[in-house]
């Protein structure tokens, strides 16, 4: 008997070297019937353009503006942005009370003018396409003085809270380094300042020589259930190469990238056979002007399916007040996601 | 202009004593147009009994159990318990993968025998007796040598996950001490140890003299709006006395936070005039035979609607990678809050 295979029989915390927080895994509570709430999920077919879709080429956006007839990707400042580029900073402290002002700037990122692709239906180019513009927005956006942190991410579905099924991310910057990247910068530094090595590479290795949660590898990335995956069917796309954000991706391993997203996002919709709704990101080194020789970027997937397109996970009560807790073991979910097809259910 | 107008005149971060983790305040996004999904909310009437609910007094369980003819409150050990009592303590370690089992116990409790109740429906005198059901249960549980914390929880209402109308929260005790209760104890021991005074005290007495934030008060509690709510409608319950846990009320002191959990459940209710879905846990000192000085127990309500019954904040994308993101400020939030009425809209 394998390790894993003891850890499994029964209920266990898991630690995440990234964040120094654990998770709850309850093997034995998969077969606990639910009576709870079901999410419809849309299945209408879209067309390419959508007159009322104010991310589609040529249309009106609610400030006004209106788009170029672009043709690859497009990005622009998000018209209702959550933090805006012009404000002060400021602290303020009133006994127990502390605050500071935040600036920054946030974007929208059209990945493609074809209102009816999803990630997985798009070509290995076009998705390069996306790469390069994370890296042109991460490069530009973190040369700014005011930003020390550039946050990529896709929120996808209508169950993730995307109010518009245009393919399309986010990139969120600003001065403060987010909560979630102190975590993973402390863990790292910690790592690496004792080690001379990179947390996340050395994992990888662990990982590949284990081959029990490795679902797709190319030369310059894996991707893999994470040991100590929350979401049911959490994915993490690692590349081999210690590299501390995306700016230094070759145009060889843009394309690599490129490639693998495909082949997950693929994975992920042949699942249930649905448009798989996660939120994605890419979490990478601060542009606060230090090295960060510690950091590993990485894209991880977040989606909250759990045992059909209806029925989600929800991270609600214990998860809240306590840790987070998963039913089906990574293992498994990484065994069901191993097993899928890499060609569309849809044959698109 | 006090302090407070000057920080939401633009986004910025606040800092949660409690947890030493931000919140980042968009106080100008309120006016985003909202095209994304809206849960519908269940309205229909239930009834006081119903055949299919297994928690109703006198039906049969999953596991086969019969339920007493129970007249008050009601606690068992949950059929499909996430943590088990009889798993044998053991630490993993192979290389980057760590992990160890955890043990526990796992119940439900019933608040009322009528399936159609929910706390703010349910009189003073009922809500008492949960109050005490409680007190006995975190005593009973933390009494036990495997157990290190009792978690006390409920999640309200199927967009919270909860697959069953009848009222009722849960009890999750284990061995480990939960990441969300270890982030509370090293916050509140750093200021224990400085100060000798109690974190939340302290809290508490200047928000009492600010009364910005103050939404119900009693001799022995206080419900408010805290300076770093993440959620919406996010409020907590604070007992005046520096008390570690629940065990520590005498009976006028149950009766007196039954009575601000009614009072706050039925401001919630009436806010978008339905039954409010929300998380809501106490988190008190652990029962790992320390004697936590530092700790001052306390009671929080986590609610996911937005702007209606339907419309609810995701807490998505950015907030998964980066920081929880709130749009409505805390002062806006308790002002609606304070200014509902104290009767139920229904008029029970
Ligand atoms: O235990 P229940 O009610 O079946 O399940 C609910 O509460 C649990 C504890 O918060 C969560 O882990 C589940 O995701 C949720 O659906
Ligand atoms: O920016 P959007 O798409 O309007 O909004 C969505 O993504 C944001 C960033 O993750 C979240 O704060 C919102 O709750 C979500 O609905």
């Amino acid at each position: 008997m394998t390790d894993i295979e003891t850890i499994n029989k029964n209920p266990h915390r898991r630690y995440n070297i990234l964040t120094g927080e654990w998770v709850l895994v309850s093997p034995h509570r998969t077969k606990r019937p639910w009576q709870g709430k079901k999410d419809k999920v849309q299945q209408t077919k879209l067309n390419e353009y959508d007159e009322n879709c104010y991310l589609c080429p040529t249309n009106t956006r609610a400030g006004g503006e209106v788009n170029p007839d672009y043709k690859g990707t497009y990005s622009f400042v998000n018209d209702f942005s959550a933090i805006l580029p012009d404000t002060v900073y400021q602290k303020f402290e009133d006994g127990l009370l502390k605050s500071e002002a935040e600036a920054g700037i946030c974007k929208v990122i059209c990945f493609s003018p074809n209102h009816s692709l999803t990630l997985p239906l798009m070509s290995v180019n076009e998705i390069t396409d996306v790469v390069k513009l994370w890296k042109k927005e991460y490069t530009e956006l973190g040369a700014k003085e005011q930003i020390n942190y550039v946050q990529i991410f896709e929120n996808k579905g209508a169950i993730m809270g995307c109010s518009n099924p245009h393919p399309h991310g986010q990139i969120w910057s600003h001065h403060s380094i987010p909560v979630e990247v102190q975590k993973k910068t402390k863990q790292q530094k910690e790592y690496w300042e004792k080690n001379k090595k990179s947390l996340l590479q050395d994992y990888l290795k662990q990982e590949l020589i284990k081959d029990e949660r490795i679902l797709l590898k190319n030369k310059h990335f894996v991707a893999l259930v994470p040991f100590w995956a929350v979401w049911p069917y959490e994915t993490m796309i690692i590349p081999v190469n210690h590299y501390q954000n995306i700016s230094q991706l070759n145009e060889e391993e843009e394309t690599a990238f490129a490639e693998i997203i495909k082949k997950l996002t693929t994975k992920y919709d042949n699942l249930f056979e649905v448009s798989f709704p996660y939120s994605a990101g890419i979490h990478q080194s601060p542009t606060d002007g230090n090295k960060h020789e510690e950091w590993h970027f990485h894209m991880s997937f977040y989606p909250p399916l759990l045992r059909s397109a209806e029925i989600k996970k929800f991270m609600v009560g214990y998860e809240m007040f306590a840790t987070p807790q998963r039913d089906i073991t990574p293992e498994l979910a990484a065994k069901t996601l191993m097993q899928l097809p890499e060609q569309h259910y849809s044959n698109q």
